[in-house]
C-alpha cells in the first residue's frame, strides 16, 4: 500500500446513495484525508454539477473541492471545448449539465441550430425532449454523450440511465455518439489521471460496478478495487466479477483501508 | 385488374395525413367501393381505436364500418386473447389503444401487477412511463408491441414511433418483444386477408411505405402498389424501391383506379 499515492473513487454506491450519505464511505474519505493519499472523485452522474457535488459531499460533512471532482457534466463540457471548440449545442440534459456547458463558453440552443448533439439523462424527459434529440441526431455534425449507462440504480428500484436515449437513438437513426465520456471510457480516466499527477501504477480506482469502474480502471492500467456497498451486493458479486476481475473486493471504502493502511 | 377481388389499404400516407384528408386518396376509397371491390384498411397506428378511425373516416365523407379497419390496437387485443388469454396488462400506449384492450377483455395494471407488457406510441410519453416499462419489461411474462415503425413522419418532421420506445427498452434489458403486430408482421396481414375471405393472389396491398406495406403485402403474397402520396416522395422513391419491388407504383390512388379499371 505504500506504493499506492492516490485514489480515484466512484460517488453514487460508494461515498453516498443519491443525497443519503454511506457512512463507511464518508468515514473511508476522511481516513484518506488524513492519511495524506490524494484523491479524486469520479461520477457518471450527468445531471450535477460540480458545484452541486460540492454542496452535497458538504452536507455529509466532507471539505471536497471543486478541483477534486471529476464529474461527466463538466468533463463532457471540457471534452467538446478541447476537441471541437465552442459550440452551439442542444442538450437533452438537466440544469447541471447545462451550467457547466455554458460556463466552458458553449451557447444552449434549440435542435434545428444545434453544431452538437449532447444527450444526457434527464427526469423530465417527455415525448417533445425525444423528437427534438431524434432531429438533431439526424442534422448535427457532432453527437457527444455524457456517459453510458443504460440503467440505473434508484431508491425503489432501476430507472433508465442515460443509455436509453442513446440506445432509442441508434435504433432511430442507426447512429451513435462520436464520444461517450463517463467510465468506462478512457477519456474521463486520463482526465483523473492527469488531475492526480501520478502514474497509473501508483492508483487504485475504487467502484461499485464491475463494467463501470473497475473496466475503466483496468483500461488505464490501474489497481481496482470493487465495494459492496452499491449496485454490486454480497450475494451477486461472484457472478458480476467472473468476466472481470477486481484485484480486490471489500464490503465498503472503509473496510479497504481498514486492511490496507 | 378483373382477377382483382380486394384490397388492403394503408391509413396514413394514403387516405389522409393525420386528421388531414387527401382528396385523391378519400376519392379511390370512393371509386373502389363503387366499383363493388372489396375493401379493408390497415393501420400500424397505435393510439388510435377503430371507433375513432370510423369518425375521421367519416369527417372525410367516407362511410367505413369498423369491419373494414384492421388497426394496430385491435388487432393487438385480437391477437393476446386469441394466444394467451385475458391478461392482466401494463401498456405504454394511449386511450385508443386502451379503449381496444379493455374492449376485448384485458385488465389495465400498473407495471408491477401486470402478466403482459404492450408497447405503443405515446404522446405523453415521460421519464416516469419509461422507468415504469423498463421495470415491467424485465418482470413481465409476455411482451407484445402493436407496431415496429420507428420513426413516424409528423406533420413538421420526423417524430419517434413506437419502434423508439423497443428500442430504448432492448438497450436496457437485451429484450425483444415476443410479438410485434403491426406491418411488415405477417401477423396484422393474415388478419386482414381473413377479414376479406380472399386469396393472396386475388389481392392488391396499397401503402406509401416500402420498408412497411410493399414488404408486408409480398410477405404474404399479395400484390403490391406504392403511393407517393406520403412518406415516400417522387424525388425518393427510386432509392426506395431498390432492395424491394413494388409491383406498381402511382402518385396516389386515384391514379392507381385510373390505371387500371
Amino acid at each position: 500500500m505504500e506504493d499506492i499515492k492516490a485514489f480515484i473513487l466512484d460517488v453514487d454506491g460508494v461515498v453516498c446513495r443519491g443525497s443519503k450519505p454511506i457512512p463507511e464511505g464518508v468515514e473511508g474519505v476522511k481516513k484518506l484525508m488524513e492519511f495524506g493519499k490524494k484523491v479524486v472523485f469520479v461520477s457518471n452522474n450527468s445531471t450535477r454539477s460540480r458545484k452541486m457535488l460540492v454542496e452535497r459531499f458538504r452536507s455529509f460533512g466532507l471539505d471536497v473541492s471543486e478541483e477534486m471532482l471529476i464529474v461527466a457534466t463538466h468533463a463532457t463540457a471540457t471534452y467538446i471545448k478541447r476537441n471541437y471548440g465552442e459550440l452551439n449545442i442542444f442538450t437533452t440534459g438537466e440544469k447541471g449539465l447545462i451550467e457547466e456547458l455554458e460556463e466552458m463558453g458553449h451557447k444552449i440552443t434549440d435542435y434545428d441550430r444545434a453544431e452538437c448533439l449532447v444527450v444526457a439523462s434527464n427526469r423530465k424527459l417527455n415525448y417533445d425532449l425525444m423528437t427534438k434529440a431524434l432531429r438533431c441526431c439526424m442534422t448535427a455534425k457532432k453527437y457527444v454523450a455524457t456517459n453510458p449507462d443504460r440503467i440505473f440504480p434508484g431508491w425503489d428500484g432501476p430507472i433508465p440511465g442515460t443509455g436509453m436515449i442513446i440506445g432509442a437513438l441508434y435504433w432511430m437513426t442507426g447512429r451513435m455518439p462520436d464520444a461517450v465520456i463517463g467510465k468506462p471510457s478512457e477519456i474521463i480516466m486520463r482526465e483523473a489521471l492527469d488531475r492526480l499527477g501520478c502514474r497509473a501504477e501508483e492508483v487504485v480506482v475504487v467502484g461499485d460496478q464491475v463494467e463501470v469502474d473497475i473496466v475503466a480502471g483496468k483500461r488505464v492500467g490501474c489497481k481496482t478495487a470493487l465495494v459492496l456497498s452499491g449496485v454490486t451486493k454480497k450475494e451477486n458479486f461472484k457472478t458480476a466479477i467472473k468476466q472481470v476481475s477486481p484485484d480486490f473486493v471489500f464490503d465498503n471504502l472503509s473496510c479497504l483501508l481498514d486492511s490496507y493502511i
